[in-house]
């Protein structure tokens, strides 16, 4: 069998809530901005282990974001690769569907962090035929300047989101996102967090499919209000530095621990829509630890850290 | 039992060995760029799984070399983590002992090609109580733009330090680097290749020891006529552009592929010494293809290729 016999008005209506929510952020994105997303519609090869399509949407060198790169895509395959099945060992080589929105926006202006946010579904037929459908998703939230007041209207923002599916969502989304976004080898939080979850379908298609919406329409209201705030602060080569510096701890984690990313690579997804999530320009330097009581000092010990924002 | 039994008096002749390796190339290197290298000993504290020392040094923002990191490290653990058992399943979880130079250097001037050198011996000791001791490394090239004379003797180079060793070995391990720097994502080689070989014992202790030797030996009389050739030549930010994008797919590779960099990582190495081998500064950007007929097409169709260069 192939995955198109998955429940087609169920991914139908999947499909056309994502490419609208893609549709909406990218359009007030470069309404903030100035500048224009380029919009690449791309199609895998017939023959390719990968089937499916994709449009790919970046804005570069605008006046507020450097990069900013939004991707929904849709594909088949006819077998699960393993970074998608470890909480799922049952579906190790099932023909599967996935699909999902994700973005990564990469501001100018060090004072206004990068942001990440990412929607997918997935479903996958098991060997007894039955047809399993899961949700994931979630947005994070990554200073180079730590502002107490933004990593709190992040936060309280993905708590409202969750807020109509139970009380106790976002609790362990929040908790999952510190354990996801975690770098091993620097012993470091990439960002003040926010929410992740994975594998998610307690609520029954539709309520589970409500939550993943919840999360995507917030994603402008956590973040905008934010970018106003900081874009017109005034900064020097020293802000930039360090901006350029701690970007290269986002290409660590996605390159070495993102399951996202290996997914992608692992399956034969589109390398250049991938890793839209890299940095414009980033840099390496050998143990640049900032003065002691300087703000670098303090994205440190004040925000890369596990704490309760709301 | 630790690693500590295994065979002190070989194992001292090692180091002895790449430590005045490591004195003699980055001695040369601070005397071609005029720039010192920070010299930063590092020892891992008691109670951490790995133990050992190493010596990192690193010449950053220089006027040849914009950064060139050099370290040594010998390091003891009580388990041979998978990315080194690849190919002796029969090591995994092993006490083992690892030792090795590691050099990336990356120059400035986009003529001046990028490159990596790395010696190392390994050794474990079975379930069945013998000690196995094995050998590794190899150098490869990376240009921004090609030189067809630059490539020929660097291969031509790696060649006559593996000719006293068998007429076999330099064929054997030019394929087998071409084959580990390859850049699946991209279907892309990393650059001109060179020379890489691992699990090597097959020519006994002292045999295979020279042969490392020669390679290590060799790496200065390889790479430094290539920056003496190239280091004053004029170029623009067409070139600069061109080499800060380049560079990313060495960041892609070393943390996506890099068996060496998730060793290190994965067996809790010092991260600052695995990740010497990023460049000072690096860019990414969207489906960027060269013009036709470019120089920086060339690099892609005449260099970037699995060739015969000797």
């Amino acid at each position: 069998m192939t995955a198109q016999n998955l429940n087609a008005p169920r991914t139908d209506a999947v499909r056309r809530y994502l490419q609208g929510l893609q549709a909406r952020i990218t359009t007030a994105i470069a309404k903030l901005d100035g500048a224009a997303f380029l919009t690449d519609a791309w199609q895998k090869a017939p023959g390719e282990t990968l089937q499916g399509s994709g449009i790919t949407q970046i804005l570069e060198g605008g006046p507020v974001f450097e990069r900013a790169g939004c991707g929904f895509s849709h594909v088949r395959g006819p077998s699960l690769p393993p970074s998608a099945t470890q909480h799922r060992p049952e579906l190790a080589g099932a023909p599967f569907e996935a699909m999902g929105v994700s973005l990564v926006f990469h501001p100018r202006n060090p004072y206004v962090p990068t942001v990440h946010m990412n929607v997918r579904m997935l479903a996958a037929k098991g060997r007894d035929g039955q047809e399993v459908c899961w949700f994931g998703g979630g947005m994070d939230l990554t200073p180079y300047y730590g502002f107490e007041e933004d990593a709190v209207h992040f936060h309280a923002t993905c708590k409202t989101a969750l807020a109509p599916y139970g009380d106790d969502k976002y609790p362990r989304f929040k908790i999952w996102c510190d354990e996801y976004f975690y770098l091993k080898h620097r012993a470091e939080q990439r960002g003040v967090g926010g929410i992740f979850f994975d594998d998610f379908s307690e609520l029954g298609f539709d309520d589970s499919f409500g939550l993943m919406q919840s999360v995507g329409d917030s994603f402008l209201t956590a973040y905008l209000p934010l970018v106003e705030r900081r874009k017109e602060m005034v900064y020097g080569e020293r802000e930039r530095a360090f901006q350029l510096y701690r970007r290269g701890r986002y290409v660590e984690f996605n390159l070495v621990w993102d399951r996202g990313t290996h997914f992608g690579l692992q399956s034969g997804g589109r390398t250049e829509s991938i890793l839209l999530s890299m940095p414009p320009l980033v840099s390496w330097s050998y143990q640049n630890v900032p003065e002691a009581g300087s703000p670098e000092a303090d994205l440190y010990s004040k925000f890369l850290v596990r704490k309760e924002w709301v």
